[in-house]
């Protein structure tokens, strides 16, 4: 089959004949692949940046955000059967573990990420992962629409489901940053909530996309994005605000912007948060961290996409023109998310 | 291998010489039993009470309260290996469905239940069960001390663990029926909680030993128990009630018993209850129903036992012994719970 | 001032003469009403049904449901201002005994309820409330127009914000009883959840309404409605059932349309629940007895009502015509809810 | 009457002699000290500390960890009465602003701190205050043996009553600090939950002390200390880390302790900390604020103290020897909390 393999660091994938994945346990479930997602993970893979993370064996197949359909089962899978449409959560987790068994695949001591770890990944025709992976979708769903929720969209999921308590009508919260994992937490909001929408943003065409999607309010990035936060909720400051940046500064905003008695979620990375613990005691306030979704809000997350509740924009590449997507991703050229269909 | 099985309805199970389980799938496993709790349950299966629900086939081990030792493991078993200690949540699950996947066991669409449902159980010197339903225990732990456990003190501690949001200080717990599972809520409730514990029972031995094990009030359900209640809480009733009786009248006194705002925590059975719709919205009272524990909830009521913190009267008998437990559960000999040691 | 005062049980009230209403104590607020609510409770309250729960000396003004603009406040009022528009809770407690500190207002010990309780109504040109009555409105809002949110709307708003937690995206929640509180209930679901909302009502009209409020999907409560229920879940039941009837069987058919796991909240009330204690256990199933909101909930439904997603249909009538609102309410003339407006 | 006033910062206060309290307001009570907690923050007034934040005229009487007798109230005043004994909440609520409406009285926009805010203490004979902040203690309770609760208990209680959720059977709670709030907090630990408690402190004999009221393993902040709670914890950390120090470093020591999908509770302040957004995300690690406790709070704090459950080490000073106590805390002579009785 083809594949789209990284053979050495600092150039360029090659799309390569492989031979098919096949069974190799009882849980393991082979997918064919109808759509996967090209990620800015994708780009720093290819940098090295994961190496001494993951340190994966070159050349391997990268690709973390998939959906498709069964093509073959392991003898104890019961969950999904071969020819079912499905999405797949990117951390395949173990299922035994204390942390599996409470309902947070996330911390699962025994979890691997194929396109990430030491495992190949999805942009290919086909794919391994594990039953424990697969969220069954309407047979008519188009993998190729909802891969990048498999990653990007389930983190956002996962932040917004966890501040719903939070969020009761009369609170305020600031989507930080309105790019693609911030467009699913604008919508998840406006779904699981009516709280009232602020975001922020440098690109005011960024802000206007936003404000279709749900925005209550939007605030551009301008330096003076606190105190316009500020103007709208009291001098008080949001409830909740989301920090899909945490980095260049943005994470210290983010706190400025939280009202007393209120929650920070980080959720992008890269910067540096510096707090004097006396802030965290006279306002009460906190800070939330955040990690991929568990296979639950993965569920949950299908359950609005396919109602039409949260929807992403894509632009289709065939998966021998990887190299493009890849480069035009790399090149700020993608708007939405580039997906690969084999 | 000597097995306790039952070869028709109302007759005295027979101790047969049948071969040992062996594996069958990949998470199986097969546990040498080092001890197995006899159950009022097991009267009733050879009573037949059970047959048009489970509908076994003829004949079959009983014995739902299992502990013991990993014996053999399957090729996808990762949480347990031979020779480990471990106790047996009763009711193994997928792991695969969305039950499952939420880290709620009971309501699995896939579980079975050995020694009550169509799978031998645990009154044998060996047990097929699987992965899912194995937590090690540490080495030293001596089976027949915390089998009884796996059912009926999960049950018990299923119950408690959810009430404690309910049960801050200044509150009061009732728990009607202090008989096996009665003393695991009693002692999880001081466990878990800073609750003022007050045990209703129609027995004074229990009521006393109930006091030794961590209740602060007693009452003797004499007819004057609902008033004596009320009179132990400004005439309000108590905040949660367990009822480990809900039979004989025992459901409508233990709603007579809750507060305004409270909550009654059905966990025994047999009888019914009966509320007019108006006592729901002029107190705001609630009906909790309760089914067998989670195995986190397993995992967590085994750190209490290996503390010390729960334990459990038990009077062993050698496995050729069981129709004497039998009969003497039958006949109320039995003080705590009897185990059957292989 | 005018005032619509109750003389004798089983007639008409009377408009009278009376002299207004001063302040007594220093949390004391006059209201100059803007509108008063008619309910169906008021027309138990002429017909004695009230009386021996109550005892109100005769005469007295009724309306329970009041919105309209500070007229006076007493010296110790610190959170409206002589001229600030308001929607008052039908409830005024004490903000002193345990129940108020934690928020929990209809637990108040102290509470009275004008218009029902020995405590003159809105149906009248001012009412005296206290302080901690008076939710503030923007200034522009129409008392008429939100009046009947203050009760009715209340209760529905606290039921469904109580469930929140269990209506994740994936999940059915079933609206028995598309009347005044079901139609609050029903776009209080819409505005805070992504559930899926089942409406079951006996009136086609109503159910047709049902559609464009909110509900995904309607059912005929035509004794087919629990199959259709089961048939719209896998045959599992809804996840939450919220029984705006409770009365004439519907009680019991709100179990049974509830899944296992699942919460039944009773809100009508007439009827009587008869349950077997072994539903809740086999089913873990829960019934929650819901009673007027809070002051926190009342607080959360204006935000809804001001931001558009709660509304009600009213018919105003002037003060003078209270006896054609009640005769119209009681023949069943009136479409939504019958608004006074002195 | 007598008391202590500070007259000019950096100087030592004078024992004054000054006319009683009287009421003002109708729900002022004027309470007769039975015991006033000196603490560290009445030397930090002393130093000036306070004085660009809360600003005071001068001369005020400080102290704000009172408990004593009722002796007068306002004609709003419904919850005690002359005569009754009472702890007071440090921090008297408005009782009408939203934060008060659900319960957070420390979000109270109205709030005033009688000994820090410009209002006089309770280092005096009698001290004026509102019905919100009194809690009814048991008629023969000592007030000096439970007043210094009311502000240093308080703080600890809120801290660990928050963490409940996270800390059932099987986790390790992390108490960093053993002084005066730490004792409190890890008997609060102890009282509510069943989780393992391990205290990390600088001085032996706080170690030792900390065994005797609950801790179920000490570890000697020497450096080393953070290797030792994750050799404690199979190298994960701990589920809560309780941080009464907050300053010196200690800040940064108790996020590296914290497990991952951990929380970092902070309570005491002085330093800052500093953590990559990166850390948050990788560890769905959580960092908590927490400030004084509510008036439920207070309540039930005051139910574990009354049943013994939680104690304070005192030492008892008259009035008139304040100055001595003030010394003596400032030199470190005093063990546990000095308490003046008027």
């Amino acid at each position: 089959m083809k594949a789209v393999r990284v053979h050495e660091y600092h150039s360029d994938p090659k799309i390569d004949d492989i031979p098919e994945p096949t069974l190799t346990g009882p849980l393991d479930v082979i997918i064919k692949i109808g759509g996967a997602g090209v990620c800015r993970t994708d780009l720093h893979i290819i940098e090295g940046q994961w190496a001494p993370i993951q340190n994966p064996d070159l050349p391997y197949v990268i690709g973390h955000e998939n959906a498709g359909w069964v093509h073959a089962i392991g003898e104890g899978v019961t969950n999904v059967a071969v020819g079912d449409t499905v999405i797949l959560h990117p951390q395949p987790s173990c299922g035994l573990c204390s942390a599996c068994r409470a309902g947070r695949d996330m911390q699962c001591v025994n979890a691997f990420f194929p396109g990430l770890s030491n495992n190949d990944g999805g942009m290919a025709e086909y794919l391994r992962t594990t039953a424990r992976a697969c969220v069954k979708l309407k047979p008519e769903t188009n993998p190729a629409d909802v891969a990048a929720l498999a990653d990007a969209g389930l983190t956002a999921y996962h932040a917004v489901r966890k501040s719903v308590p939070h969020l009761y009508p009369g609170t305020t919260a600031v989507v930080q940053g309105a790019g693609g994992l911030g467009h699913i937490g604008i919508q998840t909001l406006a779904a699981l909530t009516a709280t009232r929408i602020v975001v922020v943003d440098r690109n005011p065409e960024a802000l206007a996309l936003a404000k279709e999607i749900g925005a209550d309010e939007t605030v551009l990035a301008d330096g003076t994005h606190i105190d316009a936060v500020k103007d709208l909720t009291n001098g008080e400051g949001a409830n909740v605000v989301f920090d899909f940046v945490a980095e260049g500064g943005a994470e210290n905003d983010a706190w400025a912007m939280t009202a007393g008695a209120g929650y920070q979620f980080v959720i992008g990375y890269g910067g540096e948060l510096t707090i004097p613990t006396l802030d965290f005691v006279a306002g009460e306030k906190n800070v939330i961290g955040n990690i991929v979704g568990t296979y639950s809000d993965l569920e949950e997350l299908m359950v609005l996409a396919q109602a039409g509740k949260v929807t992403l924009h894509t632009k289709q590449y065939p998966l021998d023109a990887a190299l493009d997507a890849l480069h035009d991703l790399d090149a700020g050229r993608v708007r939405g998310r580039a997906i690969l269909v084999p």
